[in-house]
């Protein structure tokens, strides 16, 4: 990309190749039975920043210096997406959160019932698989498409992303500590963000030491991300957000806002945010500039 | 294994190395939240008779003709087990098949409750994929795990097990036609057979004509199991099935007795399972006696 583009453009064209290359890697031969892959698409196109699939891609342009790592990275940066989707497919079940909306529309379940919201959850998952192994059709070597599945498996699952959201359905409600509650934003929101920036990176041959750095960038950036998501659902624009504010108050959720408050909160965002700039900075990769810029985004952002 | 145990023998020993394999793949340190893990070994511990598992290790061994393909086949033929676990425990959830028992024992969310049911059934999934990835510490090449990981995903996925869960589920009752019940028991049980027999050739060492036959040999041996279980519904031993017979009929479900009759599903199994055998000896294997005998035991049957 043209460094002369401001951000929100970066982040915007981005997310329409994201988007383009998400329709072509779900086949539109899947039409036995036809209700399925329709659930899959409602959730995959009811759009959100596409903020992980665009960090694999800026990660593998960021360390190999050359936008043209992009193409090798697409099929990862479609499978952490996927991944994403079927874990908010999930999350809104009636037996997790039961949330009626996501994103300013009625939730996958709401549309297409329990079980195919399930079916289409498990078939998300399962495809992103798929997808990270067709990597290897576009010179990413076999050693790092299968070290990329292996991180994938760890980051989103029970020791990652699983795991998280599990530890939060099951915490008892206002009693979960500022650890666990640190523990439970890293496994639910950092782990997919470090997977998506390290993915990225080793596409684009990066060192152990550089992958080391990245994955702290990855893991503080996440955190920030998580803790002004907890701040915009308390003081948040709701038009802006395609979702109601207050949502975290009225289920009585332990938020950081919560825990050490609001003033507290915004100052961690910013000490999260220079923490993670810094680590990028050690990593002394060849084009990092999207990955600055994109830091910057996310701490100023309001939906 | 020793050609002179008999099948039984041969099967019981091969399900309990599974299982030993089984429990030292998940990790004992996933121990937050505690509730994850344990359903998670529930339902992976429940029993049955890990012929998806057993068909990976004899397959490999079927091929390269020596039993120390066990030991490289050992992480692939625990993930299909993982991804049959996960799919019974998200098949008996209240939306799908809504089933309060399963092999004798209260089905997984009757226990843990249905969110961590699905977690469970999602960390399965995730971790069956971590498992491929580690066949490569085991002496299979970088390629080879990744045609594994992407027929995996195929095969248990939306143009696979997903899809035929979804097309069963989605079926109106009584209306299913032959065509479309043989679609379904494909892609619900054929797929997961095929799977195994597959990567364990691959992992032996298999040429493309080998795989092909045995494909042939897979799918045929899945549809006649599955047309079995249909038999067995209606006129099985509850005591040696573990669950209640007649469930098929009361749940008014399309099965092939209730389309074409007992004795022509009987004799169908026969047919299924003697072209299922030609097959397997036209892929000319080093030494396939134990994928002959577990066809001719999987026909004879009664549990």
């Amino acid at each position: 990309m043209n460094a002369l583009v401001t951000t929100a453009e970066f982040l915007s064209r981005s997310a329409k190749e994201v988007e383009q290359a998400l329709a072509e890697a779900i086949p539109a031969e899947w039409v036995f039975p036809v209700q399925l892959r329709e659930a899959m698409m409602y959730s995959v196109e009811a759009g959100g920043k596409r903020l992980r699939p665009i960090l694999v891609l800026a990660a593998a342009e960021a360390v190999k210096g050359d936008s043209d790592a992009w193409h090798s990275a697409m099929p990862v940066a479609c499978a952490i997406e996927m991944i994403h989707t079927y874990s908010l497919i999930h999350d809104d079940l009636p037996a997790m959160d039961d949330d009626d909306f996501r994103r300013g529309k009625p939730t996958n379940h709401k549309v297409y019932g329990e079980a195919v919201a399930i079916l289409a959850g498990d078939g998300l998952l399962t495809h992103a698989f798929y997808s990270v192994s067709q990597a290897a059709k576009r010179g990413v070597s076999a050693e790092t498409v299968i070290a990329i599945v292996s991180d994938l498996a760890r980051l989103a699952g029970v020791p990652g992303m699983v795991g998280g959201q599990a530890a939060d359905i099951l915490g008892e409600q206002g009693r979960t500590t500022l650890a666990e509650l640190e523990y439970i934003h890293s496994r639910k929101t950092s782990d997919l963000i470090v997977f998506s920036v390290t993915a990225g990176a080793r596409i684009g041959g990066a060192s152990p030491a550089q992958i080391e750095a990245l994955t702290e960038f990855a893991h503080k950036l996440g955190l920030a991300f998580q803790v002004q998501d907890d701040i915009l659902d308390l003081i948040g624009d709701e038009q802006k957000l395609g979702k109601p504010t207050q949502s975290d108050v009225q289920q009585q959720k332990v938020t950081y806002p919560y825990l050490i408050g609001l003033e507290e909160s915004k100052t961690l965002v910013e000490r999260l945010t220079k923490e993670a700039t810094e680590a990028l900075t050690r990593a002394g990769l060849g084009k990092p500039e999207w990955l600055f810029a994109i830091s910057e985004y996310l701490m100023s952002r309001d939906h």
